[in-house]
């Protein structure tokens, strides 16, 4: 591909991505895309084969647009917890930070392709796999460190938080819930509470002692 | 509307709920609809106006197909714990146990229109907002009853309760996770551990005498 004819995607692939944030993977076709960037419906095509192709085009530009907003700024920061806290912070609202005016179009194709089949929601499917297995890393890594205690079940730990993910996600964009953030810091609070070392207490001898 | 006239409406209605489950509210559209209950085009839009007024009048159908599945049997338990721990166990899952294939519209809804303006958002909007309305009841009940604490935050309650029901929609639905039912009962008993009235504890002086 020229280099000028990359850079046509390149810009394709920025308007979509606001336009994908808004109106969901499904609001994503060759027409409305051509529109927006200003070419003909032919121009488009000249760089995608189908709609699923463009789909799929946004969901990994969507993925180099939030590595530096969400996964960097955390891994500069120390291992375990630090990190883990880090990424969450990150994580929570970081699409509307990154001006995507939508929300994030992974959570949304969780609910809009659950029962859709093919290439864009296997496509949702592996980036939210990947996800988790961040996540899950991350914990990995603190328990490990001793931030969070030994025996910890990592994979409950990250399903309540992607609960908390969505539910910050529906109620701060869908509810305008203006407490969205805090509501989410104190769940989330309290899932770390749950998960720190358990601090040896003094037995019945101790305090005889 | 003469007595064949409204069969002819709850038929279309009835068709259009399982189709709304399937393909989301945007996958309803008069064409979609007349296809599946094999009539004309013009005859659905005899009964509705417009894909607005079938998306709305499918989501009233869908409060009084979920009554007598997930209110109801809730609502012959006992006041407080109980009735909350009842109305949890039968939401959770409920539209496939109901036998609608695509899972909660409402939910679905949440994602796919919280950048679309207009009648159909607000509908979901009240909807939630009814159905949020309902949890904090229950869980305000449970209060008075004793059965959880005094000084509960309650808006903060039924927000994590809402965080886990969408991270279990999305863990059954979109991710195939065979354990996404005993992840979400965890997830509610550490919620409810943390709500429960705090036991009075021996003090200093208590031990001393």
């Amino acid at each position: 591909m020229g280099k000028r004819s990359s850079a046509t995607r390149d810009q394709i692939l920025r308007e979509g991505l606001a336009l994908m944030s808004r109106a969901g993977l499904a609001g994503v076709t060759l027409g409305q895309l051509a529109d927006q960037v200003g070419m003909s419906k032919s121009g488009v095509f000249a760089h995608f084969r189908s709609k699923e192709d463009v789909q799929i085009g946004l969901l990994e530009h969507m993925t180099q647009f939030a590595g530096p907003r969400v996964v960097e700024p955390a891994m500069r920061e120390p291992e375990g917890l630090p990190r883990l806290e880090a990424l969450v912070r990150h994580w929570l609202g970081w699409a509307g930070r990154a001006g995507l005016p939508g929300g994030c179009p992974v959570a949304a194709g969780m609910f809009e392709l659950d029962d859709i089949e093919g290439p864009v929601r296997d496509k949702v499917l592996a980036m939210e796999g990947e996800w988790r297995g961040l996540l899950q890393q991350l914990v990995r890594q603190a328990i490990g460190l001793g931030h969070l205690r030994e025996g910890l079940d990592v994979d409950q730990f990250v399903w309540e938080l992607c609960g908390i993910y969505l539910s910050h996600h529906a109620s701060s964009r869908f509810l305008h819930d203006p407490g969205a953030d805090s509501k989410a810091d104190v769940a989330f609070r309290a899932l770390l509470d749950r998960a720190l070392p358990t601090h040896v207490k003094p037995t019945e001898d101790d305090r005889k002692s």
